[in-house]
């Protein structure tokens, strides 16, 4: 098994990386760093950046926890293990061009041991887009891209990571995905995968590492697009979505609401600006209905 | 026992003058009424008022429900109950000005009852108060109100669901409360009060007709007042906050969201535009500041 220093050094190069790349793409503001500790053990650095020439506001965040696995934990996991270690690189990104989508990825390692307990260890995380406008094409190359970085790993992998994303990024209430999905995995293991865990890991390193690529390709096309005020306020609604899903279902921030984190790097995937209008009906045939109908589970992209 | 139709009645009542008496308040829109079923059983009224002169997004919600009692209340109830009935009146406005206060109301009766088994009954409900700017003698005023509310049904009312509000309008990951509170209660019945079902039923009405008076008297010395896109942007902020307790805490809305209800009336308390800044910091002894600082359990108003 790989050292957990080496993981949590490994992901933060990753986000040292990414930042570096975004800064270079953004061009017009400085991602802010801060340093947070964690009483019962650990810590992290929150880099974000707000007012950019790209990004309206986004974070890329890096923590490495350990200590006495707290109790909601111990409850949600139904176990008696004692301690725990976790390490990972989390990004959320706004842009300010509604054209623009908004991007999360995530690579995560776990582990928890308590006495005469065997360590129970795995990696999870994944990529996702928001787009406010669906852009088919744009949504097909995402995938493929995906689809390249799972199947050198696994031929299961992303059939298996682009449904569970679906079903993950799903926002049960408004009966609609969150955007388009992308791949979401967890509690991956040797016997989980059929591979081994330094494959895991490398699989784990490669989805950091596809991030800036993904980025890049995304923005390029339509940083740059002309927008309206409309499109700026359907921009705002699409993100009160967002806004619900993050609060109401995802796990990464209810497990940090729960266990007392550094509240302001819970919520820095929060909208800068969000809006909610009573009752919006789409007008039929408009991109905005285009978009509305395509927010559903199952759509094979590839 | 009073009639639960009875009850729905005389709220429907409550319902339609107070959107009455908004409608003149506003003086710029008129709400307008959805009218839904609910598979289940029973029905409502939303009526939502959008973009008026005084009001940027307000809803008054009236609904009269029943049928079988969802799985997933009886577990939060941990009841064997089969059938249940609930009315009640909801109310939330986001005015325009950030020097005007966001408001909430409810009033409810809910039921429950099973074969072989007593019906269990009780009445809740409460008014509290957000304020954008927390100004001290309105503060003070908006409490004593209610204190005479109720002090006319029974002295202890007051100091208990003014704290009650306190415990429940907390945003427990921040530490802040949502506002100045209020008056917040639920489950009352002649055994837990000393008064009669009768009273209790009056005094859930006078707490449903104080709202028009106590709302004029926010509303008449600040509508009107001055204010810059700083202070609209810290409403945007201050906002936010509001949708997060929504969001993460209210049970009115988890009772909603995972009974399946009619999701834009569950969520018309949504502000129309939220803010989420990255570790805002107040500048020291500015009124955003201490707005901050007064966001406290425990402070008696009165």
């Amino acid at each position: 098994m790989i050292d957990k220093n080496i993981i949590a050094e490994d992901y933060k190069n990753i986000q040292q990386n990414i930042v570096a790349a975004l800064t270079d793409l953004d061009g017009g503001a400085l991602f802010e760093s801060e340093k947070w500790e964690r009483p019962g053990g650990g810590g992290g650095n929150s880099m974000v950046i707000q007012n950019g020439n790209l990004i309206e506001k986004g974070g890329v965040n890096f923590s490495a926890v350990y200590g006495k696995l707290p109790d909601a934990v111990k409850k949600a996991f139904n176990t008696n293990q004692e301690e725990f270690f976790a390490t990972g690189v989390s990004i959320v990104l706004h842009p300010h061009n509604p054209w623009v989508p908004i991007i999360h990825m995530n690579i995560r390692y776990f582990e928890m041991q308590g006495e005469g307990n065997e360590t129970m260890r795995w990696f999870g995380g994944g990529i996702d887009v928001t787009p406010h406008y669906i852009l088919k094409s744009e949504a097909t190359e995402f995938h493929q891209t995906l689809k390249n970085v799972c199947d050198s790993y696994h031929p299961n992998f992303y059939p298996k990571f682009k449904t569970w994303a679906d079903d993950y990024f799903f926002i049960k209430h408004r009966k609609e995905t969150r955007g388009i999905g992308g791949i979401f995995y967890d509690r991956l293991t040797p016997e989980s995968t059929e591979i081994s865990w330094e494959e895991i890991f490398s699989f784990s390193k490669s989805v950091g590492n596809s991030f800036v690529p993904i980025y890049k390709n995304l923005v390029q096309n339509n940083r740059e697009r002309h927008f309206t005020l409309e499109e700026k306020q359907w921009q705002f609604q699409r993100r009160s979505r967002y806004a619900e899903f993050n609060l109401v279902y995802d796990s990464g921030t209810k497990f940090g609401l729960e266990t007392d984190g550094r509240i302001e790097s819970i919520l820095m995937s929060m909208p800068p600006m969000a809006s909610w209008v009573y009752d919006y009906k789409a007008a039929p045939e408009s991109l905005e209905y285009e978009t509305l109908c395509l927010l559903k589970k199952g759509i094979d992209w590839v």
